[in-house]
């Protein structure tokens, strides 16, 4: 019998050995395998469905709630969707092999950068089956290896998405080991996966705060990720009102259950009066619930007043908190304490307290006059995104295919040596 | 009276305080900071020298062996060194606000990366006290603050730096804190620091292995290091005879303590009986001793035979280890199975064989017909380094300003909302 230790091992090591393989890989390989993926999941939806109902059943047996049921149900436009998503991944540009920055010294020795994969990267993430596809397609065209260790009740669909990506690889003749899956379904397996930092370069954990909060205190492997999304809109002096409205109401409204939605509006106290009534009104009818400040209760007196605790909560809901603030440098003061370096927005007219929000804010993406919602792989012109970071090392923001990859140096010489 | 813990963790919230502002500066103001740090070396070298005599009677008494006591010691030119070395970052470009990839979206949002330092970094180190000086100079330059923490035994000479260049900051307006010292000398005040994950976002430790891997092994805060630098030197079929045996004793003899000297030469069978014995002539004729597998020995019957120990030996010394292959595919996998992913070099003729070694050799430096010891900031183009990286996360190979920094989106948009 083997332990949960022996056979995590094993699915690293293997991982590791087809990293080096599929390094090597060109683009019209990786590509044609990717083309198989997504033909064996449209082929297979059947199959699929099957396997994801036997997960399904044993989810309603454990009382799972309603939404995390809906998050393990594969349907077939889901399965579509999966497909379609890995045929984008096919039209992005293979990034493997790009040399930047190449010059010549004053000795003569050409030196440049070569982007490389990473190697073995490791997903671990929660009920969303989906995942399982999109993570490896992004891995696989970026050159890594993945090892995929999903949540215990998505176990019978995540085995059987990643064995039809396996299936592809191989006849492919790339090693099916580049795409890796745990299925033992104990928490021991990830602490194992955590520790094997000679196969693993890499670890992305995508899901709640929780799960990721564990997975980087136990790693020994660096670990990308973000907690929340606690994203801030400030209204500047002098801003159009009209725009500003639309664009709180597309921050709040249009997916208020993502990390890249509006969760505190800051308002300068001079456009206040303006603008908080008609924004709140707007707000409120598409159902948004308003807790805000002193100063915010006295323009809206609908609204319920905010506790010290309401500044720096992600909400994920029609909720919003509100405050208004004497000055720019109040409100990037507010951001710097409450926020979690994810999403940013000023809405002005003025160009030089834009230039100066932009370049004080901290978080992984600022902008001007536009919706916090634009932070997206797609939306960036990344194209599909593996995750978000909010923390500077490696990546900052949402991760593409590069983010997936880094560079190392190359020197071509005809003789040189050193002095 | 003040607890380690308890001064350490004021040290991290002063110098992530002084990180926002620093983080604000333009480059003339950093420039002015670092220009009266290397004034100030240079007109107090006679204080200087004397607490470091301090520390050198301290570690004579103690017994300190004397090539630790050489690298403990501060004289008027090492003093003078350090000042240079300031002055050569002051002539390198700012890295930060550079905008990157700026373009336009379908929807008219113009998109792009600005640079931005990383914040507070941690710089844990051991005798040399010139550390404090180059680090702090790229920190500061780069934006961002550091925590110095360097060897108990040059506690005094690196308090005396860190005064002098934190002094300089204070005269440029600058917050003093953006250059931080822990003058505690116990090593619980290394575990505290590791732990500091809220403040410090970058653990850099510079010093033996031993160091490294303790402090990989402890640190909840990402560690960019490299333990040690097996570098090979494939000399291929056909490969330039007098070429080859000049970047073979250039890459072993010229500085054989360093990280990036050759200590694995492998030969391919047909070069081997033209190019071994005279190189290994050569080799010896400096000094080295030769150690070589049974083919090595059959063509210099002088070398030592090699045991499976010197395969992956990082000798930082006069020696070599020798091995003949019968292809190239032969070393590189030898490279994979015992090489530290540092330098490797291919001495070749051939464009295909040279093309195949750059692309699938790991490294972070890979070279064709020049010698190892390139891999180095300044000769690379890069300016001055804080160290090199092993690992692939984040930067890979020397690190410069640039790598000091990470790159945050940033968005200008006219009222763009998400459809």
């Amino acid at each position: 019998m083997t332990t949960i230790r022996e056979s995590v091992e094993v699915v690293c090591r293997a991982a590791k050995e087809a990293a080096s393989q599929i390094a090597k890989a060109d683009a019209s390989r990786k590509n044609a395998a990717l083309s198989g993926m997504a033909k064996g999941l449209r082929e297979r939806a059947n199959w699929l469905k099957e396997e994801n109902r036997k997960d399904m059943d044993a989810g309603k047996a454990k009382g799972l709630p309603p939404a995390m049921l809906d998050r393990l149900l594969l349907t077939d436009a889901r399965i579509l969707q999966m497909a379609d998503g890995i045929a984008e991944v096919i039209a992005l540009p293979d990034p493997v092999g790009e040399v930047l920055r190449m010059g010549r010294r004053p000795n003569g020795l050409w030196v440049g950068r070569m982007r490389i994969p990473l190697g073995v990267i490791g997903i671990i993430y929660e009920s969303r089956p989906n995942v399982t596809a999109d993570a490896a397609a992004l891995c696989v065209k970026s050159g890594n290896a993945v090892i995929l260790r999903g949540g215990s009740e998505a176990i019978h669909s995540n085995s059987a998405i990643a064995r039809i990506l396996r299936e592809a690889l191989s006849v492919t003749g790339l090693p099916a080991d580049a795409v890796s899956i745990i299925d033992r379904t104990d928490r021991e397996a990830i602490d194992v996966m955590l520790a094997a930092e000679e196969q693993i370069d890499l670890i992305i954990p995508r899901g709640g705060e929780g799960l990721i909060r564990s997975v980087a205190e136990k790693s020994r492997i660096p670990v990308i990720k973000h907690y929340k999304g606690v994203c801030h809109v400030y209204v500047d002096e002098g801003a159009d009102i009209r725009q500003a409205i639309q664009i709180c109401v597309n921050a709040k409204v249009q997916r208020p259950g993502v990390c890249n939605a509006m969760e505190t509006l800051l308002v300068h106290g001079i456009a206040a009066p303006e603008f908080l009534p008609p924004a709140a009104a707007e707000l409120m009818k598409n159902g948004v619930e308003l807790r805000g400040c002193p100063d915010t209760l006295r323009l809206v007196p609908s609204a319920m007043p905010a506790s010290e605790e309401d500044w720096g909560t992600e909400y994920l809901d029609l909720v919003l908190a509100v405050r208004v603030v004497g000055s720019m440098d109040e409100a990037i003061g507010h951001i710097r304490r409450h926020g979690s370096l994810h999403t940013e927005a000023i809405l002005t007219r003025d160009h030089a307290r834009a230039m100066r929000f932009v370049r004080e804010v901290d978080s992984s993406l600022v902008l001007v006059n536009a919706s916090t919602r634009f932070n997206d792989g797609f939306q960036l012109g990344l194209g599909a995104e593996i995750g978000i970071s909010t923390t500077k090392i490696h990546a900052f923001g949402p991760m593409g295919l590069t983010e997936l990859t880094t560079t190392k140096f190359i020197a071509f010489g005809d003789g040189q040596v050193r002095e």
